[in-house]
């Protein structure tokens, strides 16, 4: 087998068989084919496109390029949750925990943030004493303690998407569904979970900027979570506007308690929160979706969550004594304000716009290995809809490294519009594909 | 500018500037720009293509990349034959003397051979004494004494062609018009003749398989010719089968002597050279092509033509007493011999198959390091449409290196198929672009 043949095969538009991808995923991760070959490649699957057996098996070959996460202790009802990645999305402090209090096992495999999004991991670690770095043995254990623990996905979870991703991020190929697809479920399927949700964001300050590409890339991911043997489920949500209130490491997690707390029982973040876990305690327990909701919104009035949230991060090391004065918690040394200029509507914030501003106050990393001001971020006081009056704070810049807010002020600034008249209601989530 | 923007460019099929192509060109040429992102954009050119206008600026970027041979000493008339590669394919032996004894000015660089097909600067060097390798200085001195000098083409002339190739050769990103276009009118650019006659092969022995193909590729060499602002045409010619009764380089130039000593006025190998070199004449005296087709068919009845020949080997210190003796010339330590096993007609012989037999006799290099049997070859003693007898000699194999013919025997039997149906004659010239 050549790897000449495999890429004249891509470029006349023909399926590549099982054995030829795994030839090309396994000879690149070993180094044995060239970086120019697989570009080539790369491009003419950009171009031309893998059906989805085709994408299947590069997923799988992907995931076994590296260590695969072995759940088998915990049955069937292993659940993960994977965003395609927005700004203020914090859902997987709330979800985790509310699946992990109705039985669920969220044994979780987490990223940094990178650009205009943010991480899981960034977010938990701006908790104190927080450990996202654990050994497989105390990953499981506080799983088997807890139904919960989440840990920073290592070097040798799928290898070969971490090798072609940086080539593809060189080469202009990065958007393409076959390739986005089985670079999120080969680190979903080495994950080791039996039950995946997927949230799909699509709009400004998403991967995907249309619902068309945006429910074209949620059809092929569970086309292919089907195909690899899991029960899986992706909800399209909204992200032309940032989720939620706020947007930054410690004020996410802040956000992320108050909600636990049951002190934010509607909103969009709420609403999203509600859906997916619903979605994770139905697959997982295989209980009808209308069940599961009723399951999830007790499990948040109750308290049930926001206990299983705290004996979580304590056992991962974390002081859950700071959520006792949040404010405290998220304090920033430099504080600054957007106020309204005039009495209007606002009818527009763009994410991506917003995530930039906040990582130019310290929030995120414009390359990775800039460091995290974890105080740092924007706090929207009010939201796409909203009715302001001249002076009204807008939103607050937060951070405690970066001294001078202007560029980001004006940043931010530029990410809204205005309006006297009332913009006319969004829909949160536009499909759930199962 | 950066490259990953030219990419995404052509990604999405979108046309370059020519400040875009300079870019790539010059900074690929100077080593600022990876092979793996180049590869990435020639798969996105072959499957997306170029137009005209890119392809022109493309073929002169890289003509630009080195030496431009500066030949207005020469005046207008100098004019520049180039064939895609064929099989047998001996006419520039043949066409350069007949247009340099009419009065053009032949200053001509030319290839090795690779693979099943032959070069010109191997053919020539089984000439003793002759010298391929001539400085600037001697290669102008020498076509100004006899109207043609031919020079192995040095590193430097299109050297991003050069590069380009050599990641396309390895990248399945050969098959493409205009990079194919390209990389053939960038040496004719950099060769610096004003008058191009190109020869296009068609069929098995060819690069291009199909007429509707070789077409195409003439068609848009043409343009691109004209678009340089060079006087040119294209003749489309078959190479189903060998070109001559000869494979093999001292082979070959025995068969160009014979016709220059006009003791072959008819057959394929006869109509191709008038018609080349009338094309030749035609463009670079600015004369009708009837006017053109006597005049050349003169030269060669005249022994003009061969007159110029040897004037030219002489110049570049080959001896031409080896012509007086052809046999010896081209003798050759082991001779055997392919016979018919049945009385029956020939109906084909693959051009490709007999080229892979006479380099496996050791006539061509299967790579560029290999070493050439100047005596290795195949004569053909008979052609399609012969009638022969149980017995007859089809062809001869010929080497001084190889002593065991059977592989190369078998390989080019293989090549020849066989009726008691009498063929179709075949057309040899199927068109002539303008």
């Amino acid at each position: 087998m050549r790897i000449y043949d495999i890429i004249e095969k891509k470029r006349f538009g023909n399926a590549l068989t099982e054995e030829e991808i795994r030839f090309f995923v396994n000879g690149y991760a070993a180094g044995e084919i060239y970086d120019y070959q697989i570009s080539a490649l790369l491009m003419a699957i950009c171009i031309n496109g893998m059906n989805d057996s085709e994408t299947a098996v590069l997923t799988d070959a992907m995931a076994k390029s590296g260590d695969m996460l072995d759940l088998s202790r915990f049955g069937a009802n292993t659940v993960d949750k994977h965003s395609t990645g927005g700004v203020g999305d914090k859902t997987t402090l709330i979800v985790a925990p509310i699946a992990a209090s109705l039985g669920c096992n969220v044994v979780k495999l987490s990223g940094r943030g990178l650009g205009h999004t943010g991480g899981t991991i960034d977010k938990l670690e701006s908790i104190p004493g927080f450990r996202t770095e654990l050994d497989n043995a105390e990953f499981m254990a506080i799983a088997e303690k807890c139904g919960l623990s989440v840990c920073g996905a290592g070097a040798n979870i799928a290898p070969a998407d971490k090798k072609l991703y940086a080539l593809r991020d060189v080469t202009a190929t990065v958007e393409s569904i076959p390739l986005i697809v089985s670079s999120i479920m080969s680190k979903k399927l080495a994950g080791g979970a039996k039950n995946i949700v997927l949230d799909v964001k699509t709009g400004s300050g998403a991967f995907m900027k249309t619902l068309e590409s945006s429910r074209e890339l949620a059809n092929r991911m569970v086309a292919i979570g089907k195909l690899s043997n899991k029960n899986i489920s992706a909800v399209i949500t909204n992200m032309d506007k940032p989720l939620g209130y706020c947007v930054g490491n410690a004020l996410e997690v802040a956000e992320a308690v108050s909600l636990l707390r049951n002190n934010q029982s509607d909103g969009d973040l709420y609403n999203i929160c509600v859906t997916l876990s619903s979605e994770m305690v139905s697959l997982s327990k295989n209980i009808p979706i209308d069940e599961a909701v009723l399951l999830v919104k007790d499990a948040i009035e109750s308290g049930k969550a926001y206990e299983c949230f705290k004996s979580w991060i304590s056992l991962q090391g974390g002081d859950v004594s700071v959520f006792d004065d949040l404010d405290s918690f998220v304090n920033a040394k430099y504080i600054s304000c957007i106020k309204a200029e005039k009495d209007c509507y606002i009818t527009s914030v763009n994410a991506s716009e917003v995530g930039v501003s906040a990582m130019m106050l310290g929030a995120g990393r414009a390359s990775k290995l800039d460091s995290i001001d974890y105080s740092a971020g924007i706090v929207l006081h009010r939201r796409v809809g909203d009715r302001v009056k001249k002076g009204d704070i807008i939103a607050e810049l937060r951070s405690s490294s970066v001294s001078d807010h202007t560029a980001a002020k004006n940043r931010c600034l530029g990410a809204i519009t205005f309006s006297q008249e009332k913009p006319s209601d969004e829909l949160l989530i536009y499909d759930i594909i199962r």
